[in-house]
């Protein structure tokens, strides 16, 4: 009996006793990378139509295989396709099954190729379109935070450095500086698309093949622009996962920084925001909870996504040329990348559209911490303090107003004049938290010109790149 | 028909809008922490025990409550409990079917407890099972490679260092130290599980309840030698999971250590081994092939455990007190890496069963790459040279044999003369690598004496640990 | 020029060209590995004093170089010994001077031995001493959180989970759950050290030696309660460094926690605590700013730990037996890595003695935020509700309450009644915060009486263990 | 004297205390970002034109800033800059000394601007010039591939997977795999090259400035082609840096890959390569030692770059925006990278020039290991067999060699036909290694045709990009 299932194996012929049944399992990767399936076909069928066109196998052969092919597609679709275990992995699955199909034709497909630029042909075909896929997401993120930044354009936010008040801003200019991230994070991953989209079929295992194969007619039909020059390196190359995993690893640490400051903010301390009952749960025990989870969850799973990138960059190190069965590790943390990526990127564009802001406390917190203390100072550069001796001069009236519990505002002309006689009546026009932001007028600055600017900017970007999310 | 789903949620009173199913899909474990139902049982069990002798619910009430949660357990068992896809985790989902089947009892059994130390309860539980399951892995490969180790007494193998050839040693002496490896993760295990053996149950939500619990009656139903001192660092520490990912980062670490080896020594170059048909595996493309597969997958996986540790590492960095939801990202790297490392360790453990060495060619190997020089310079301190000057008499002689393709031991004793006149005839026995071998003689050196004399060591410590795997 | 450099390379026999400048420098440890002259000395003395006893040096030689030893040790301490740069490493450094000031008796030295298990003895040596030194930095930044407990015992603060106020908790409770962690963190260094401590000279190169030393009497000679059992293992081994490191980074962990507590408690909205002048920093720009620097950097730091962790598991991934040159990586993590959790707990144990906590604001805070709602759900638990029904109703009052702005207490026995008629006028007792505190009573449970017997639990082991500092 | 001390920092006038001694220590970073100096000073002598173009200074002011600035440039290049302890960072100790020197001029400086953008202008500067520095370096690794390449253009090297014998290649093709994955490299250094290549300055703390700056003037002073968009982003944004960490680590894992195979190719047992005397080193014990130091310590240096990466991803993590003292430590990970990388690729590219093929050890390696036996597979397919079927034949039929201990050239074909009747005379010309690699002509395939073809391209793209190295 085991022997029936060795003689099964597609490379037995050289061996003498049966695979270990511990090593089957221990091997396998068809529980995960069947996921990969539609890709597979895809690239099988154009590989058969090349083979055809070479004149390696006859046009009959070839609508044969492709016919056969496009039948697994459809039960696999459906469900009906029953994988076997001992199937260790998607390509071997359905080539057996063609070859169960289709005779002599199928037997036929696996010609001038090999598993090892299979494999990376199916896993490129699966990530330039869930790149794709991504950067849909990201658009929709994108475009929630510019919505939320329109809503909020008049909002005053106590803005932060080292979590302390620092100055007054707009909250429509603090949510577009996510959508600067957003923007950096798309164009490191149009890059990555770049170098993904590169066609290995034709590597064969790691040397290329005698057969006459033609890889720019392959090339066409996949809509590869380019192909791989080197069939060693083709073979072995793992650095656009690794570059995609990366990628992947930057926009987590900008969603966790954000969820970070939406868990503080929703604190009864902060109390800047409430996250609709929807997006929040309970707990077990305290009747009163409503916890930001999914903030909390896309935050924690930062780590996963870091974890992935070091479990494949660990792997790659020190590996000799070419393909070695360690770079099968390599599927697990790409799909668990893209699955978690892609939910936290559509969950979190939900959650920010059931946002309500508070805006008076937002307003009341900005209003304390001396937000306004470097408007003075910058007032007194204007009537030509040098802007160290300014510094100074504030810092002391800070000082003075945390010793007698007063703030900037309230302090009289003689009080201002004791520290320095060049404060005049026109500087209580200056230590208004709104007019405060109003006169952040550099470019980028949080004055409402600026950040409506930005938003026109962005606005007119999306016009000019109306099939944006088509091809990056 | 949402409200209905919503009334189920145990945590549902003060909310008025139902969850998003999309937070549902985000935030449910239950896909992967129902492997813990087990122990969930177990520990409720204990604890509606506990409450019925406190008076906190009847005596009847808690007999209900273990039929219920028994027969649970045998349909969970059985396949045929069903989950449901609004369950939140494996806690939800059995106190749910528990308050089905029996009413009022069951819906007392969340009495002076929280989800938060519930959870604990269930992971320590899991955990402390698991690694006396990793022990046993670790001590059957120790097995394997002792009896090795003791079939190979004589094997001489080249010794490296900088997979230079450096000093002949026994094969033997080789697998004794990854013994020594093995005995330090044993040893680091250990010391987990005394830090994973601790019972939280009684800390309730993050403050302890004041309900009239006894947390000790709880322990020692699930015979637990220590109670957790502080209910807030009960309910948010997850240093015992961290500890657990490390030490199986550094079996893993060992097991890629000798994998590399063994596929160093799998190459045609080498050729010390040969890894039976039943543990390789074949080429799509290449009819010749025979892979060391699994050597290779083992090392790939060490980044797979490193990457799990990083995960963890870093959901917890800078997380406030006390209990977060990003913790519950630590279930799936834990669980990934028990299954990982259990895996690696049978698996290897069979392998190094089915492994043939090449004696000649180690022998063979041994002799070539000037590996006695070290003793000609040792041989040359006994005669009263300084070590230095010793080293570099013999560095000269290395350079004269290579120049003139000769090697030590065929040098005549005019040659030994023209360096160093101290070179008697005696040098000749020095200079095969069988008496190179035997000489090193300081303890824990490569002579056979003292090889037997560790394998002797290792018996006796497994003589006297008799009960060794059960509790450690 | 070069001919001479190159002849003065201790191990320059064999070799006919000159190592290459940029070799040199590349390959050379000696700018970082310096700081180990101490112990490099301290072995070379136990080791000269060894060969004499075995009659492999004679007595007076071994005085000659211990003298030697002793001046070079002098003269590195007052920092007038003179590093050359072609000195490869701080042992070749130590080993040339000896011979340059001692002649022959110094060239003995290097005899049993070589740089591979010396280098191991050294940092052995080095690091078993530095654990100490950090255990000693754990007891105090302990003690210092003791005394704030003490301090702090009847400080009631709003405790959290998720950042949403939980349930009142005492701020010694709070304080006292890190204790714990550090507890653990010493008792996993303990255990590390116990495997530091373990003598690896006389391993030599990979194989031991064929001269008649005595590794017993080394490690009399150097303290050293276990000898390393296999000669191949011991060169090759650092899994006492990786270890440490994760030790580290659990304990940075633990810092990253508490200093994320310090700034959301620093900031003007929590406002719990002031964190003195003279442990914050200014702004370059704000004259108003007051910035928790230290807590950030500790958090920061964090991450460092985190990279030399992963630096040393990366390059231990994969590694061939024995000694590999990758090793030589291993220093500068471990070194930076004593460095940094030294001074952080050095630097955190003093800021916490300069820590203001606003008790009114937290008391303000605990009483906000429904955190007694548990308190009633369990009163109504005694009344003979089941947990989940208790639970259910609460639920549906803190609604109602948020709904029309009142607090739990403040509701009238009519609107009790409309929720459930078993509420009793006893109820309004259970609602306040301090009572709410006191009730948890359960072991390890926020009571006063609970965290006063943790408080005396500690004392007492502080007293067993008056040695305590002294060995682990 | 405390008081002096303190009344000089330039923040001071708000605190009473002065800062803590440990805390000055432990938050300086001017023992390693001084190497920022010539930066700092270069951003601030366009931000100081700038000024005074705008009317913020006077233009005499500005030369007075101007020429001080170049003062202290000179003495920090010359070496006589005295670097006082409590400067805290390089930003503070320029400002410090200008003042000192030039008096109000220097006051005003700091007008318009933060350390907080100041210090991200001039990491971006520093990193815009050393990516420059490693593309050069990568260019010159590359030209030394190339080189190699020519001279082993008829090389025949034994081509592997899982290191076991897979088909003959050219040396030259392995070493144009890896011209590949430096080509990846630099294309990825350039898009981050991109990323860094933006101006920061303006943003001020966090919200822009009310003074009448002109941002885009500086970018042009700079040489800056674009300005950041939004100051709260521009502060806090480290992506750049971890950008270019990654970019770091893909090199390094690229490099320890090239040293593995280096390391295995210089065992006796491969023996295909020697490294030349000046890039090796020997043993302090073993007198015949030639270690491959430079490729271990390459290989291990891996880790450390990674261990970098993972810093400072993990101090991003959870970051509430914008600055926090945290980023200080994203410093030492950025510098250390650059200076690992370019020492890396510097001493790699001399190296290679330094090495010694065996090519008839490779020849001889290429001949055993049946591998050929894929040309005998696709032999038949050309006669019809379906490749499958091929597969099988030729398995069984290297399964008949190993056991009768022949090859398959030496087979007759009397025993070629007992396996398949289509195997015809012409087979023997398939069978040797030289005709098997010139089969190989598919694109990238290891025919020779098709490696000078690569050899061509890689030049034509050479020659079309003569100003390469100037502009990325």
């Amino acid at each position: 009996m085991k022997d029936k299932k060795e003689r099964s194996k597609p490379w037995g012929g050289r061996f003498q006793e049966p695979t270990h049944e511990l090593v089957e399992a221990f091997t396998a990767s068809i529980s995960y990378d069947r996921r990969l399936f539609r890709y597979d076909i895809e690239g099988s069928i154009a590989h058969a139509k090349m083979l055809a066109r070479q004149g390696i196998v006859s046009r009959g052969e070839a609508r044969t295989i492709e016919t056969g092919l496009k039948d697994i597609l459809r039960e696999i679709e459906g469900g009906v396709f029953e994988f076997s275990p001992e199937d260790e992995d998607i390509h071997m699955a359905i080539e057996k099954a063609l070859i169960g199909r289709t005779g002599e034709a199928g037997a036929k497909l696996h010609t001038g190729r090999s598993r090892n630029d299979q494999v990376a042909l199916d896993v490129r075909l699966y990530l330039r379109a869930e790149i794709m896929a991504i950067l849909d997401g990201v658009a929709s993120l994108k475009a929630a935070f510019l919505e939320l930044a329109e809503e909020e354009a008049e909002t005053i936010l106590p803005g932060y450095t080292h979590l302390q008040k620092a100055q007054p801003v707009l909250l429509a200019h603090y949510l577009l500086a996510y959508r600067e991230m957003f923007d950096r994070d798309e164009s490191r991953l149009r890059d990555c698309h770049r170098r993904v989209n590169v066609m290995p079929l034709g590597a064969a295992a790691l040397a290329g093949t005698s057969l006459p194969i033609d890889r720019a007619y392959v090339a066409r039909l996949l809509r590869f622009p380019e192909i791989s020059h080197n069939s060693m390196d083709t073979v072995s190359d793992r650095d656009f996962i690794a570059e995609f995993l990366f990628d992947a690893s930057l926009i987590m640490m900008h969603l966790s920084r954000f969820c970070e400051d939406l868990i503080l903010w929703s604190t009864g301390e902060f109390h800047f925001v409430e996250i609709s009952d929807a997006f929040t749960t309970g707990s077990s025990i305290m009747p009163q909870k409503k916890n930001p989870d999914v903030a909390e969850l896309i935050r924690g799973k930062t780590g996963r996504i870091y974890g992935n990138l070091v479990a494949l960059l660990t792997l790659l190190k020190g590996l000799p040329m070419t393909y070695n069965r360690d770079l099968q590790e390599d599927k697990e943390p790409l799909f668990d990348t893209v699955d978690t990526v892609k939910a936290c990127l559509n969950i979190l564009g939900e959650m920010v559209r059931h946002l309500n802001f508070n805006r008076e406390k937002m307003v009341q917190e900005a209003q304390g911490g001396f937000s306004t203390a470097t408007d003075l100072a910058e007032y007194l550069v204007m009537k030509g303090v040098p802007f160290r001796e300014a510094h100074g001069i504030v810092g002391r009236l800070v000082r003075f107003c945390v010793d007698s519990q007063k703030d900037l505002a309230s302090l009289s002309m003689e009080e201002f004049g004791r520290f320095c006689p060049l404060i005049g009546e026109d500087v209580y026009d200056r230590l208004s938290i709104r007019s405060s932001v109003q006169s952040r007028t550099s470019y980028g600055g949080t004055a409402g010109m600026q950040v409506r600017e930005q938003i026109r900017r962005i606005e007119a970007q999306g016009r000019s790149r109306p099939g944006r999310r088509k091809a990056p």
